[in-house]
């Protein structure tokens, strides 16, 4: 798919008072949007980085429709519904609809007419969770938890959340380096874009140009490509590694794994070029050996699993705000009070 | 199996008072039983059609035990007892027992010693929950949610709810209509029942011969048999289409999909016979242009979704009332208090 | 494996003020400890032997890692888990981390790091939980469900819960016979060590030599070996009859089920042997015809759907002490108060 069919600026999940009332991608929302969800989570994490519950969807029910498989991303986004005090429920979707020959729109209406309040969507095709949001089921809070090779919205937002807790710097003064595979990844892209919103002005974007996207050059602007890893990291605040995708890679875009690391994975002695306090970031699950060495992994400059907990609150704020912004729209609240 | 076996009176399900304490069948319950069903689920819903929580099995055990596969029915029950604040168990049941050459009794006995106080049973053999409630564990409660082609009286009573609400008439003065494959669904059989229970005086049953079960005359009173559409639908308050159940059908009873949409199919003109307010019902999941057109699916008389959001009312009723039945009977609590 | 290999004193599973902060085996702990666990297990029963809930597990975590399945101990943890409040999920964990691979570490890094409490690990590898909580997460509070032949401890719990509320004589007063496969039996070994330091001094093991572990009379103290039924069950006060573990034998042990019946099995004439208020006990799930009798299984002295119950309870148990422990052991509260 080419990139520009993408960009298309969608309101769709925003309401009459410009709220969140689905989350479908980082693209198209305000800076403001973006600093809401990041206060919203931090309020959801004391000093020690512990998770504080809050039962702001008591008596409301989420579904999982995890149409591609995903324990992980599944797990926390359960974990942060029930730290809302939401009931939770796992849909069995793939098995549920398609077999006995229901249309998708009507195995939808179906779980919307069981009382559902959120639908947290996963789907391998780009803009499954838009369509749902637009289409089918505009008056269920939509999130969408990652379609296709386009969108991963939570997860940047987890890594927007790090970099403000772990920098401690403004947006507009780092320096953020994307390397690897960026073809195949659905982080990049939604990290890219908010970098761009939160006023980032140094996005490097590191990866062999076989691992690069048709369209490149549309990422837009404060984005620079960087075909070695020496010149791109250097000087770097922020350092993000991306897993590589072996399961999507359907050509011989690498000529092997080692190869890969030898041209691109972070060791120490190419994290010394970033500033001292540059943080390393991976959104997991790793390849030790292939795109980052097992000594930053665990070095004192990776917040990786900073990363995952943040997660959950970056997902407690996101379910909390669609869910606001849903009963402001139908009326039933005046403002949303987080 | 031969229809008359099935109408054995049974009082398994009362305790001694008179009251559910489990929900096995429609057949041998009183009207004041199922209205008293009707009247706790409508007690759940909001003026809006809007569920209500209520904490009534709160510290109670609920097992889904699922020997048949069906998300849809269990993602039911689990969302109706969540309500109800009920810790909900779905136990593979499939894989539990028999893989270890463990009796199904026993089975049964070990997961009621961990405590459960509600079952929910499907099973692909007639009589199975009616089994497990008389001679396996008749101290727990047991939810009948389908068994073989006999019972699914949670749907019938989900349709009888929906009939109540939606037409606003009495079943006495009520012309139902009932098309399709009569033959291999769970549906028919409890519908007519629980029809004529409550007072209903023109059951139609619309059917080629081939779909009907052997001894269908002894449906009993006030059914009539209609092979043709137009004579069957006409001046009716209610039509419910049922799902042509492709995967059950073993023999070649149908030529085709489009030779049923054809002869048995509800459109637009067929329904024009009916009442102008007649109600259109599904069971689900619909085959679209096989037993029922979209524009009629999809129309103004549609009620096939309030049927979903009335089956977890109506869930939420049954479980509910025979928990409390259940603690009747063992003396732990005087008198129903719903 | 040899069984003195095993022996090995564990500190792991207790924090400096000497109270279990992971629940890892019975080996090693003193008698205190294991009576600290069936105090509290019986502080959550009630006089008629119905589990009363407490939320002490109240906004926590608890996540189950079943690397082996067992649908039976998953549903008991769960059960108990929910009775004490917590958030519990069940975590797809043989599909979530391997598959993409990842290395194990970094799998339960993360799971720790989405805010995890509590693991309860199933492995069927000896020593894979105690692993987990030296190596791994030790701020995580590990609970054993079983590893490999070795050990399954909260089995031997509720099986010393069963004792002591069924025979009501101390310990050091009860004759006790095992029966059966021992050789391929995680519940032999923890049987013997709990009753060991529990001060039971006659422990009998009755099997034929073939389903003996190398290294058998290594077991210790007060353990003596009988190929015969008479001489063994002569006189007891308890016995606990196995499971023959077909699934695990990988060579001609038995001749065949019925021989094994007809030299082992527990019916009515050898129980006869016994006292006449022994109480017989079995993990489940059952063989009947094989190593017990369904005459014994479901006649008076039998305790064995107690015992199920009995687990919930003693799973309770290991649960909230465990996570007391390892919230005195961080500092964040001064004294276990259970």
């Amino acid at each position: 798919m080419h990139i520009a069919a993408l960009h298309q600026p969608s309101q769709v999940q925003l309401n009459q008072q410009g709220n969140l009332k689905h989350f479908l991608t980082i693209e198209g929302l305000s800076k403001e949007s973006l600093t809401k969800i990041l206060d919203t989570a931090q309020s959801f994490l004391d000093e020690n980085n512990n998770l504080i519950n809050r039962p702001l969807l008591e008596g409301l029910t989420v579904m999982n429709l995890f149409f591609e498989n995903s324990t992980r991303t599944r797990t926390t986004f359960e974990a942060a519904a029930k730290r809302l005090s939401a009931n939770v429920l796992n849909i069995d979707i793939a098995r549920s609809s398609t077999s006995k020959g229901e249309t998708l729109r009507d195995t939808l209406w179906n779980l919307e007419a069981m009382a559902a309040d959120i639908f947290v969507v996963r789907h391998s095709s780009s803009g499954a969770a838009h369509f749902i949001a637009k289409d089918v089921c505009p008056n269920v809070a939509i999130i969408n938890a990652g379609d296709g090779r386009h969108a991963h919205p939570t997860q940047a937002m987890l890594d927007m959340l790090t970099i403000r807790r772990e920098t401690k710097k403004p947006f507009e003064q780092l320096s953020v380096a994307i390397i690897g595979d960026i073809k195949h990844s659905r982080v990049a892209r939604s990290n890219v874009a908010a970098l761009q919103t939160l006023g980032c002005k140094d996005i490097r974007v590191i990866a062999p140009n076989t691992l690069l996207p048709v369209g490149f050059n549309e990422y837009g602007e404060h984005v620079r490509l960087f075909n070695q890893m020496n010149g791109g990291v250097t000087d770097c605040d922020v350092i993000i590694a991306l897993r590589i995708q072996n399961e999507r890679i359907d050509s011989p875009a690498l000529a092997s794994q080692s190869e890969f690391y030898k041209m691109y994975g972070l060791n120490k002695e190419r994290l010394a070029l970033a500033k001292p306090d540059c943080i390393v970031m991976h959104p997991g699950p790793m390849n030790r050996g292939v795109e980052i060495d097992s000594s930053v992994a665990d070095g004192d400059q990776s917040v990786i699993l900073k990363q995952v907990t943040n997660g959950i609150a970056v997902r407690m704020a996101v379910l909390a705000l669609a869910m606001q912004g849903q009963l402001q729209e139908q009326g039933l609240i005046e403002a949303i009070s987080l």
